[in-house]
């Protein structure tokens, strides 16, 4: 069964909480958002999740989306939830208050993001996108196309999408061919075909509004010659509203693993009127404007998916009878002990609930830093919270979705047979998340980014943005007595990083396949010293929160015991990838291609 | 798209050459089954998978299978498929020739097995539960059972299933509730519900045999109350072919994640015919029986899908253009280089590799084990030859189809976007894995099989009959100067093994919780340990080769390549495990089940 409530309390944890000394708070442009009032935000999100969305994700899956006469529908529903969702302001939650956003802070923001992910994947994609366009916009779109089109996107009247790929280019975009050409009037006309749109085509909004890359005539070649364009499905009238067709039509919607209640759609564009955003053959710059803000989102994708399957196991595993504790009988009344009782369960669960802890906790830090880039007075934290986002947004983007994977994953497991059959809804879990190890850069292409340009970038600047403040806490807390096991976890993980950031470097250096072949296990290990720096960091906060007597010491029993879970069980993960970062690279890269 | 061909040369390596030395080959009763002889059936049995079997793949996932007025027909062309098999005498390869078998050895029969779950999980499922009925009807079933159905059943013209599960038991055996009343004539009336039926009704076949678990009525409660019988589909008339039907009805088909092709019912009993199998009461023991066979047989599922996953991604990697090599332009010619060229996709491909040819080597050894334990002359072999099966059962099931299932995940993964789309072939390799992780005794039961009683039995001897030929390696070449690295990585996890056993063994006698706490990561390490194991020998093999001027010389530097990948890349997992181990199950239950 698909069961879901939104984890508040954690949420208020990471928000309030956690991260109080991280220098990225107390920004005055938010002093408005006070803990009340994000808390009653966030307890209204979660309504909205809860009882809009989740009734939704499986029918949704089972419905999928449908393309008939070059129109897509998506399952039933889903309109009306999305209705429910604009007039309740939810699209313009985190936009700018100049397009009729709500400026909210990022920090309260993706915690949002993560119950809508949670509660239903597949929806998340359509306002999802449309944010995500009109961050490109807002940064690069002339005064008149923000005009006439960021008031629309911003209430989410209208969508947006992102068209990159190409059927022969994904990554490389270097080779896209998409056409767009020079119109008297200054518009362009675009042709060309592009292929894993997502809400490409769907019946939740009168306008689609596409951010297509394509290639002027007189382009450089490769990613030098790139262009953005902003191509709506429907050019608007005079008025603003809807008007006639502009050339953009579905070829097909894609039959996919998962995510099935949103519409992955293959467009064609022909002669569609295009305006240019940004400038000539700069269209990469704005594509990652937007991207980057994305792959945070994407994080978070992977997130609420782990803590949805997470709540669904849990529930499950006290609700199956099967066996009895080793440690003796539990449930005497009835015919066998739920299976809570048993270790491997346990071990399952401890690490779906550690992974989501983990990950929240760093998605909160990463949110508070792109709040203080954009918000902060004093430009010396403002430069450090944009070297800590540049770093760990590969980061945040393919760890998160590796481990909301692997819990879905686990949540099949606990359920058994069970987990293999639709109805349970944990298999449709495993198959929706998988998706975000993939899009918007695949998780290798996230390690290479962090191994190719976030580390060596300035000297490796951007690193000491995470690796000063997890010294600091080592150097502050060696003598803990309490936590002796987790400090000291946390410096040998740290320090096998410090190692391997080294060896990559100096290798790297004389060999970029040396860095390339410790990318993706680079990036795990960092990933999970930072959790383990924002586990001790909770563990300590538990610790003294009980000592002040605090009303829910449940909560702070559990965070220390998580955490402790943690180092326990986790935590060794790094070592084996440091030992394989070691290795370099001989044994990979050795076979020609023909000897596979 | 669904790449495959039957890796023959790795077969006729670990048939041949691998294992030569492990005391369990040079089997009079098999010694006409020469390499040559085995080669030209594998030969054989490569066709059947590659050209019959494989086709139908993609379709059968597609179309699934469909129950309609109480029928369930399998997807177009299995039942050709089907005929063609049964025809070509590929059911009958390893059943006794008493029976009309053909009495091939299992250190061949398990690499045809691979070949046709590479080729088509869903479709080896038919044939693989028939195999498992015979093997209990023949160990414990009255003669008048035997001659009335294992002709037909070893032949194919009958097919069999496991009936075990029941909508509130599956793991928890001991609260079935079937029931089975004897009648005067020495038979039982069984009435109850069983779920989760592999093949428990299709159209391939003109009968179905179900061994049912059910319960007597004066049966003790749990477990030691469960008795086995036969009940066929259809009552045999005198004349032997199918009479009356014997109210065996199908409720439903279940929608699954995967293994769509495979019919998997939820059957209803209603005063069937039965007859019993072994001994009141005695049930477990003979399902037991079959289960184990079975056990190793879903291992080798793991392993067929991870070999036609990696194959289907190499295939994609070097047709795939996508980027630059970092060390050079490898396809002038072409707008990019192959994927294949980037360290990342390397990875992903060498861990596919390394997984499936280390499970090849274990799996051949397993299989040489079960050879000697039915034909070896000598006790001594025959008794070493039942303990490493006892030992390795579990590991084989649990890390095959957890590597198995990590292949076709990471298949996905190398076609990128392409992956999640059904079109490509490889979404459904990873749905279909899935289920093998889970069936049969999950992947976390298999665990405490291990450590609850494999490790404890006879004082650790089950254990010896592994530990010892790995510590006798690592002894004899520990002076080895061109492996250095690899014998230096197996002695030193083979050391991690030997701690975490002791360390087991000591606690757990205290509390078995602590056991059980252990023992998804023990069977991880064992399993690492073995695969060291076979790769370091593989490795010395193939050098000693190459010295000669052997003719394949390809073959033996990949084997070396391989060898060092997992000891670079893989082997460092062991490490975690250990750490994991180390820890013990304080932090895994401490949570109170509320605080979940």
């Amino acid at each position: 069964m698909q069961v879901y409530e939104a984890p508040l309390r954690d949420m208020a944890f990471v928000l309030n909480e956690l991260h109080a000394d991280d220098g990225f708070g107390d920004l005055e442009a938010l002093s408005e958002f006070t803990p009340d009032l994000t808390g009653a935000i966030l307890e209204e999100a979660a309504k909205v999740a809860q009882e809009v969305l989740l009734p939704l994700n499986r029918s949704g899956d089972i419905e999928g989306c449908t393309l008939e006469n070059g129109v897509v529908r998506t399952p039933k529903g889903f309109k009306e939830a999305y209705d429910m969702f604009r007039e309740g302001g939810w699209c313009a939650l985190a936009s700018d208050p100049e397009w009729g956003g709500q400026g909210l802070p990022e920090a309260v923001n993706k915690l949002t993001e993560e119950m809508i992910c949670s509660a239903n994947l597949s929806f998340s994609l359509y306002p999802g996108l449309t944010h995500g366009a009109t961050t490109a916009i807002e940064g690069y779109a002339s005064d008149e196309l923000k005009q006439a089109y960021l008031p629309k996107m911003v209430s989410g009247e209208w969508s947006g999408t992102m068209c990159l790929t190409e059927p022969h280019c994904g990554t490389d975009l270097g080779m896209l061919r998409t056409k767009a050409v020079p119109q008297d009037d200054g518009s362009y006309k675009l042709t060309g075909a592009k292929i894993f749109i997502s809400a490409g085509e769907h019946d939740l909004t009168e306008n689609i509004v596409h951010l297509v890359l394509a290639r002027m005539p007189d382009a450089p070649p490769g990613v030098k010659g790139i262009s953005l364009f902003l191509v709506p499905k429907y050019l608007p009238k005079d008025d603003g509203t809807p008007g006639a067709a502009n050339g953009v039509s579905v070829q097909a919607i894609e039959h996919k693993m998962g995510l099935k209640a949103s519409a992955t759609c293959q467009l064609n564009f022909e002669d569609s009127v295009g305006w240019l955003v940004g400038k000539p053959h700069k269209g990469m710059e704005a594509m990652f404007t937007m991207m980057n803000t994305e792959r945070v989102s994407v994080g978070i994708q992977g997130l609420g998916v782990g803590e949805a399957a997470y709540q669904s196991a849990v529930w499950y595993a006290k609700d199956r009878v099967q066996g009895r504790s080793l440690s003796g009988v539990k449930n005497p009344d009835g015919p066998a002990d739920p299976i809570i009782v048993h270790p491997d369960v346990r071990r399952m669960l401890m690490t779906m609930r550690a992974y989501n802890e983990g990950s929240r906790a760093i998605g909160a830090w990463v949110a508070r830093a792109l709040d203080a880039e954009r918000y902060s007075s004093d430009p010396e934290v403002k430069a450090r919270a944009q070297d800590f986002i540049a770093l760990m947004t590969p980061v945040v983007k393919a760890l998160f979705t590796d481990l909301g994977h692997e819990a879905a994953h686990l949540a099949v497991q606990v359920y058994g047979g069970h987990g293999y059959i639709a109805e349970s809804g944990v298999e449709q879990f495993a198959r929706d998340a998988r998706i975000a190890m993939i899009y918007e850069g695949t998780n290798g292409i996230q390690a290479l980014d962090l191994v190719g340009r976030k580390m060596p970038a300035h000297m490796g600047r951007y690193l000491r943005s995470f690796f000063h403040p997890v010294a600091a806490f080592v150097e502050a807390n060696k003598e803990d007595a309490d936590f002796a096991k987790m400090i000291e976890g946390l410096e040998k993980a740290f320090g096998a990083l410090q190692l391997s950031t080294g060896t990559i470097a100096q290798k790297g250096m004389k060999d970029p396949e040396e860095a390339a072949a410790a990318a993706t296990d680079y990036l795990r290990l960092i990933g999970l010293v930072a959790m383990g720096y924002t586990f001790a960091k909770a563990a300590l906060i538990a610790r003294a929160k009980l000592a002040e007597g605090a009303e829910d010491a449940a909560f702070y029993k559990a965070k220390i015991t998580t955490a402790r879970f943690f180092f326990d069980r986790l935590l060794p993960q790094a070592t084996a990838a440091f030992l394989a970062i070691k290795s370099g690279k001989s044994s990979m890269m050795e076979l020609e291609a023909d000897a596979f």
